[in-house]
């Protein structure tokens, strides 16, 4: 068997629990999100961000990615917020069996929406269908505005673009316009919003746009 | 087959070919290192601030290794450094078979040194040999100081650490004994040193550090 069949036999057998899994959110009436960033981008801060600012009606679960720890699960936890963390022992990405192996563990007929944070990866993620809804990509200024370039496949992947640490775009020299071009290049009709977790600038409309679009 | 079994196949096969590479490189008097880091952690501005340090007689080369684009090629070429780019069409690491094929593109006789930049991602990259030397993995501030616990497999193939944008460490609330902690778990021995490429705090305890091992 070669490499290339081995790997494309892996992604349709992970497209099919994809499907398994949209079904039961969409059963339960939960919107699905896959939050994909490098290391660092901000996920975990959007994902805390975002649930300050979600109405009382709109209720949150997480499943929180890394290949080890618990660090992130616990802040979410922290907050009150059901959270289930999937350690992938090393690998790279989600796949669609894993978050299959979640659902059962999480609260889906009490919430509405569910964020899924992807591991640290601005390449592999990208493959592997989860079964969510949307498709959220964070980049972040320090890590400069060259990466829609050079990850192509990430940034035509997003269904909507988020650029953290927004408030520091000055110290990194970092180029909106020559970043947005690099996005528009791969996903002509992507909307690109700066954010800052931090200062909460960006949040506002980040969060209107989910709604609308949830 | 199974795909654990194809995944151990891919890593034997690539081992063999990182040997070849190693006596190719020895043969030469080449000291070769593999750059890893996360996309934006400073990969490029590293090489460039290492070669502008470099004593005259030790001469430098450099493979770009990038999903995509020669952004990076582009830059290291600007400074007379002969470089090859290696796009490796959306895949997230190199491999020593990316390399076999561009030794031969490089002055190998009028070199001592080669820097390989690889792919931004702090999973991958770590499970492929490639036939160098040294393991320099680049941590950055804005990234975190929680990276060492959630990508154990990078910071434990590290032959030593650098941490950049260290400048900043105040701006990001980076807790060095945290990380440091963190690496120490994984890699006791392991050399740590806060560096920034931007205002060259800490480059001459790295240089000095790698012209000693190399």
């Amino acid at each position: 068997m070669r490499k290339v069949d081995v790997i494309q036999a892996i992604l349709s057998d992970n497209n099919a629990v994809a499907e398994e899994n949209r079904k039961a959110l969409d059963a339960a009436g939960v919107f699905g999100i896959n939050v994909m960033a490098s290391p660092g981008a901000g996920k975990t801060s959007l994902i805390l961000a975002t649930a300050a600012r979600l109405p009382d009606e709109t209720k949150l679960c997480v499943v929180e990615g890394d290949l080890a720890s618990s660090i992130d699960a616990e802040l979410i936890a922290e907050q009150g917020i059901p959270v289930v963390q999937i350690n992938t022992g090393g690998g790279c990405h989600l796949d669609a069996a894993m978050i299959r192996s979640a659902l059962p563990r999480l609260p889906l007929d009490e919430i509405q929406l569910l964020m899924v944070e992807n591991v640290g990866n601005l390449v592999c993620p990208a493959n592997f269908l989860l079964g969510t809804h949307l498709n959220v990509v964070v980049a972040s200024t320090p890590e400069g505005h060259d990466k829609p370039f050079k990850y192509p496949g990430m940034f035509n992947a997003a269904r909507i673009v988020l650029i953290n640490k927004f408030d520091l775009s000055e110290v990194f020299d970092f180029d909106l316009e020559y970043f947005s071009n690099g996005v528009r290049m791969l996903n002509p009709d992507v909307p690109i919003i700066p954010i800052s977790c931090r200062t909460g600038a960006g949040m506002d409309a980040w969060v209107a746009w989910l709604l609308k679009n949830s």
